[in-house]
């Protein structure tokens, strides 16, 4: 078989940790299987390295910022090489660009574009260990280019595309995919399997555990990946095809992110391109828009309300205050005290009951729904931070994700 | 004018320094001339990943160490970039590989075979600054290789004979060449300007300044250095042909080295061979001999006393221990607490009369010689290691190298 493992900065940040993912890869190997090892920047390098600029200037140019941060990755291939060979296996490391994992120019969130399997296979043939920096690749003016955050889920899911490999394992502190974070659902239970659509749902939502274009990308390829702990044997999480599975659960999982802002505008003018303008103009400033809200309340105004990133708040009012005088707008709030919580589950599209049990489930609690929004398989509700805790708690006991049986829960 | 400039370890140890050689490029590029900066590693980067190997492994592979180290100047080159770029100028960073810095395959100890300019004058062409980083290159199998140790002053001075440049600085963390090290020596001066020869003199015997492969290729392609400091503006010393200096120094400078270990054979056999076997199977052991002594005791046998690093010591005593019946020794012994002081200068060889006047220097000082070596432009001494301070002081004071007018110390 050939195996494509990646660790996170978590499963490298020191060296025993190194020397113990050195075993587990060499394990694979004295199996007989051929290893294909992606790894991330030891624990905090990029924070450091990130800091250092900080001290430097507060404009980076990309180009520089991913000359800079691929450096951590580098770093950690070396040593996790070193560490391989220390236990007696063939083993050499290679950069983004040596091995030769083409992107285009976008410095800093570069896509793949292709992935040059030549020198991987000739290091194969040799019966080396390849251990690959993950994150990084290189663009046709022979730069260094990033992934973006996350990255190297990306990469190791590339190789294993091109490599047409039997297994893709994706190593992290967590055992798998959970019901809910575990640190705010004490009963959360890991999950055997997921599909694409929920892991991508998941994975959007902020439970972090994949970065989300690895997830497309395996999809793309139907390619299953395998999220389990680099700190024990325990099987983890299979992220696949839904009609693979079993039966399909009502609701899988209950996410929440708390970076959200909210911005409310009153009384916008109810007349064709006025959503466009003001999306437009978000979009130009490069606001990512999360939900977008608009209800009729007069015959001729609309409410108008959207929600996105702590961090674009102050670029997003800007905006709003600048096109108030063409939207017709009478006022306009904002509020960054807000947090999204949202049930993901494939089974959901036939089930309309699901979002009336949901937002029964938080009204039960008292919690007062701000926004929601709803797509195939998922339901987001906005409402205050501080309820956060309390509505995934309420919403995990409601779809009894913690389980016991496996009567309830599924459809 | 194109000019390279070199900023070792010290120049961008932190931000602030990177800021303030930032600044020092930038004000070049405003004159008009077109630059290409090399720099090292910053400050303690390069112990600081040595421990972490230290951690993982006693014996790594050469090749992970490379891919290791180089990322040190990687990140150097990201930071003065991003400096650079904050004042406004055009400015790109280069690795070794990107650059095309073509080596030779002995990974840690890279030779350069040759230097691609074509990106570099594509960036210059474009009105950039280039940044690269110094001590690294690649091999033909596109693997990561680097020079060894003071590896960016060959980088240096192998950009500016491969551009053709019209200027090479090396800024360190000294005003230039002095005649003796400030510390030892207080009134030691800097010298304006030094030989090739006598300066690939000082390098070897220690000084440190410049790297010695840097000062062989300098003086192979007649590529003047200024060596000078990145903390003021002082003009340092300049490095050149001989023959242009306008009168040749007695005695150029004193130099001293405290990693030195003495080993003596007694009794060995006097025939043919002896002495060649005893320094092949060193160099088979990569022991690196400095001074060889051999003097005829009686009809048949020598002594052979000869020197080496105190890291090489452990292994010179094996290769003697084994070899002693084939050598017919009668006995060894081994001093690791000597050091070695040596004085340079280019009008040495034709003044027999200066060994006489370092002798006496010594003597006067109650020092006893252990060894002695000399070479057209040198003269070495071992003596006990806690004598060295006395001996340095002495020999500057009687070479009357602090000077005052220009009459003492010439010839």
């Amino acid at each position: 078989m050939l195996i494509v493992q990646k660790y996170g900065g978590s499963s490298v940040a020191n060296a025993e940790r190194i020397r113990r993912v050195a075993r587990r890869v060499a394990g694979v190997r004295a199996e007989g299987h051929d290893v294909v090892v992606v790894v991330s920047a030891m624990g905090d390098t990029t924070d450091d390295l990130i800091n250092l600029v900080q001290e430097i200037t507060d404009n980076p140019p990309e180009r520089e910022m991913d000359m800079l941060l691929s450096t951590g990755e580098q770093v950690s291939i070396a040593l996790l090489a070193m560490a391989v060979k220390d236990l007696g296996y063939q083993v050499i490391s290679l950069t983004g660009a040596q091995v030769g994992i083409m992107t285009d120019n976008v410095h800093t969130k570069a896509k793949i574009l292709n992935v040059d399997t030549s020198r991987l296979q000739d290091e194969l043939k040799q019966g080396k260990i390849i251990v690959v920096a993950g994150f990084q690749g290189v663009n046709s003016a022979n730069d260094i280019t990033t992934l973006g955050r996350g990255g190297s889920d990306t990469t190791a899911v590339a190789l294993a595309v091109a490599l047409k490999a039997d297994l893709c394992e994706i190593y992290t502190d967590v055992d798998g995919v959970f019901t809910a974070d575990p640190r705010v659902v004490p009963d959360a239970v890991k999950l055997a399997e997921i599909s694409y659509d929920e892991m991508l749902e998941l994975a959007h939502l902020g439970a972090g555990v994949l970065h989300p274009r690895s997830v497309e990308l395996a999809m793309q390829y139907g390619l299953p990946l395998h999220v389990r702990s680099s700190f024990n044997h325990n099987l983890g999480t299979i992220v696949k095809e839904a009609g693979n599975m079993e039966k399909s659960l009502l609701v899988t999982g209950v996410a929440y992110d708390l970076d959200v802002a909210k911005i409310g505008l009153y009384n916008v003018y109810d007349k064709p391109g006025i959503a466009f303008k003001l999306f437009k103009a978000l979009a130009d400033e490069n606001v990512n828009v999360d939900m977008i809200i608009q209800g009729a309340m007069r015959d001729d105004r609309n409410d108008i309300a959207f929600t996105c990133s702590q961090g674009d708040l102050k670029k997003a009012l800007a905006v709003v205050e600048r096109l108030q005088p063409e939207l017709g707008s009478s006022g306009y709030t904002s509020d960054s005290g807000v947090a999204k919580v949202s049930i993901v589950g494939a089974g959901m599209a036939s089930n309309p009951g699901v979002a009336a049990m949901m937002f029964e489930a938080i009204s039960e609690q008292g919690i007062n729904l701000e926004m929601i929004s709803t797509s195939e398989i998922k339901i987001s509700c906005v409402l205050k931070a501080e309820e956060v805790t309390k509505a995934v708690r309420a919403l995990h006991r409601k779809f009894n994700l913690a389980g016991g049986t496996s009567s309830q829960g599924f459809c």
